[in-house]
């Protein structure tokens, strides 16, 4: 077999094979196929596709590239939530402890923020001492203690899936259906999980613009997660404007503790509620959807949920207090209101240069190696469906270093398009996948 | 700019500027875009094509990569022959030496074999002592003397296109008109040459298979000329069988010195009859394409052109005794007739698995750096239209070891098409492109 025949028989639109898929899979992760023929086999997949056996394929070759994880002895079902990523997305800090406090085991691995997408690693290191970086026998043993754990990908899991998403990254191959949905499940069927929640997103602010196509990723995902024998629901969710009013790591962590107190977005709170409803419900702590919107409730309203997250940052080194005491997280030193330069209600939001300007100010990161400032970011003064008065504020900008701060207000005042008439705000969830 | 934004454009398949070509072919050249990026573009490339603008844009920028050679103060026209490939195709030993006697200048770079198909400075090669890789300053001096000089590509000529096509040979990105056209183009422009005839091939033993893809390809190649204010025209012609009988070095080198006597199969001679033609006519020594068709024949019949031949392979460093004395040829030990299994009209020969044939013999390259023997190949005994009888030969195959002779008979079996009925054999040329 060679990796040049592999590429030339995707390149022409035909179906590769297991063995075909292992053989450039392996090569890749070995060094023996070469980075130009991953890129130029990954550009073939992107512009000719692949079925359903390819990406099933792909995904269990990335999978076995790596460790996978068997927490069966933990005794209680194991259930995680995986997001395609969006602007002000910090569910997972506000699931992991609910759905924890609810006696479900919570296995989950994260990742970084990239271009105008935040990530949960960068998001928990602004809680002074948190450590991401655990390997897989601290992992364990921090799901022990508390029933939920939170990490960032080890060498250990999946290393293809690392290495080519890397390459993706920078060939022009990232928001490809096949190659996302086997990269998010080659790492997430790592974790020894039982089940899946899936919160796929569609919009301006996610990699997928239409419902349809985040339907098909979300279908393909279900059915890759069933093939391998592991229950999976998918939400299909609004990415049109952030999600709350937080975009920016030390500033997102506060609205994630908020909201466990239950002083949380509306839209926020509801989003946590329907993802936890179904991961209590998988993790079999509810008989159906409606009791695990109760236990949800239940254990906001009863503080359990906050104080398992006191458990969980301590667990993880990290320093707790910033729990109660705010100004235990990184602060930025300046406020800048960006104005409304006219009156209207609240049209459209561009969530992707919302997530870009945050990224400007420092929240973000532009390439992987870039530096985060943890402190910055933003708050959605604005949302869509409202009524703003011309000058009246639409985004509150914090930030650090003046160098980028007018551009980043020129980004926000391009990304909201108003409009004289009424407009209902976006549906939040738009629809559920069994 | 960024290579990404250059990749995605085109994966998206909208039309680059020349300012993104030149981005991404100097960053190439000079090591900045890096190898994995270049891959993906060339594959975004294949699958979405160009535009004659980029095409133009990318040829231009590879010729300007490197040295652009300028013979003007040789005083007299310079013509050179480009053919796109295919097999038993040795015209350029024939046509040079004709048209440099005829009084033109003929400064020709070649290639060398790759996979089915063969090279011109590996059978250049096979004459002892000849050398094919001279620098330009000796290119010029021997163009001085004799007329005419055969080299290869010169550190110095088109670097872009020398790394950009090893690249493609190893990501699957060869067979795509728009890349054939500017690599082809940017090295030819480079020869200091006023005009190019093109040969391009079509059939089963050439890259490209159709007679309407073959007139794109020449379209195009024509169009640049154009542009570039040089004259060129091309003839489309059947690549369906391997041009005259011999396949292999130095078979092929005696092959060419016979057609030089007057004594070369007719196929090989018609070809070599038109493409001198067409370039006596570019090279101002005859008025017409019939005067340039006797200028030819005066050429052949007076013993002019072998005596231009003699005349390029001392100046190269070679043996010119071998034009009289072929026992001075590398010669291969053994043979084997590959016999017809049934009787009937050769209705089909799948040339390129000929070609695959012959380079298993140990005539070609399975990969670039591999190694030829100079002695072996295979004589067509049979050709299309040609009536034969059950056991008698259809090709005798040249070899030294016997390692894959067995296998090399199996392909010719396969490669050979029996039908009851009389066939008429191709035309050889097709169309001529002005």
């Amino acid at each position: 077999m060679r990796a040049v025949d592999i590429i030339t028989k995707k390149r022409d639109g035909r179906e590769l094979t297991r063995d075909e898929i292992g053989f450039i899979v392996r090569g890749y992760t070995e060094g023996e196929v070469a980075d130009y023929q991953m890129a130029a086999w990954l550009m073939a997949v992107y512009l000719r596709g692949m079925t359903r056996a390819e990406t099933l394929a792909l995904t269990e070759e990335m999978l076995h590239s790596g460790a996978v994880v068997d927490f069966s002895s933990l005794g209680r079902p194991r259930v995680d939530k995986h997001s395609t990523g969006g602007v002000g997305d910090k569910t997972s800090l506000v699931v992991a402890p609910v759905v924890a406090a609810a006696g479900v085991i919570v296995p989950m691995i994260s990742g970084r923020a990239l271009a105008h997408s935040g990530g949960t690693l960068d998001k928990l290191e602004a809680i002074p001492g948190f450590r991401t970086d655990l390997s897989l026998s601290e992992f364990r043993s921090v799901l022990e203690k508390t029933g939920a754990a939170l990490i960032g990908q080890t060498a250990e899991i999946a290393p293809a899936d690392r290495k080519i998403y890397a390459l993706r990254d920078v060939t022009a191959t990232v928001e490809c259906r096949p190659l996302m949905a086997a990269s998010i499940m080659s790492k997430k069927m790592a974790e020894g999980i039982n089940g899946l929640v899936l919160d796929v997103k569609a919009g301006s602010g996610a990699f997928i613009k239409t419902e349809a196509e985040a339907v098909e990723l979300a279908r393909l995902m279900i059915d890759i997660a069933r093939e391998m024998e592991k229950e999976a629901v998918a939400l299909i969710t609004d990415m049109n404007q952030p999600l709350g009013r937080a975009v920016g790591n030390s500033l997102e962590v506060i609205e994630a503790f908020e909201t466990l107190r239950g002083r949380g977005p509306e839209d926020l709170n509801t989003l946590c509620r329907e993802l936890s409803a179904e991961m209590i419900v998988m993790g079999r702590a509810a008989g159906d959807i409606e009791e695990g919107r109760h236990v949800y409730d239940e254990m906001i309203g009863s503080g359990a949920a906050i104080e398992k997250m006191r458990e969980i940052i301590t667990h993880q080194g990290g320093d707790a207090r910033a729990i109660d005491d705010y100004e235990l997280l990184p602060r930025a030193c300046h406020e800048r209101i960006v104005r409304a330069q006219a009156s209207g209600y609240v049209e459209a939001i561009d969530a992707k240069a919302v997530g870009h300007a945050s990224m400007l100010l420092g929240a973000g990161r532009a390439s992987i190696d870039a530096p985060v400032d943890l402190s910055v970011g933003l708050r959605v003064e604005s949302r869509i469906g409202d009524l703003v008065a011309s000058g009246s504020p639409i985004v509150t900008l914090y930030f650090n270093d003046e160098a980028n701060v007018e551009e980043a207000a020129r980004v926000i005042e391009g990304a909201y398009t108003l409009w004289p008439h009424a407009v209902a705000p976006p549906e939040l969830i738009k629809e559920v996948l069994r």
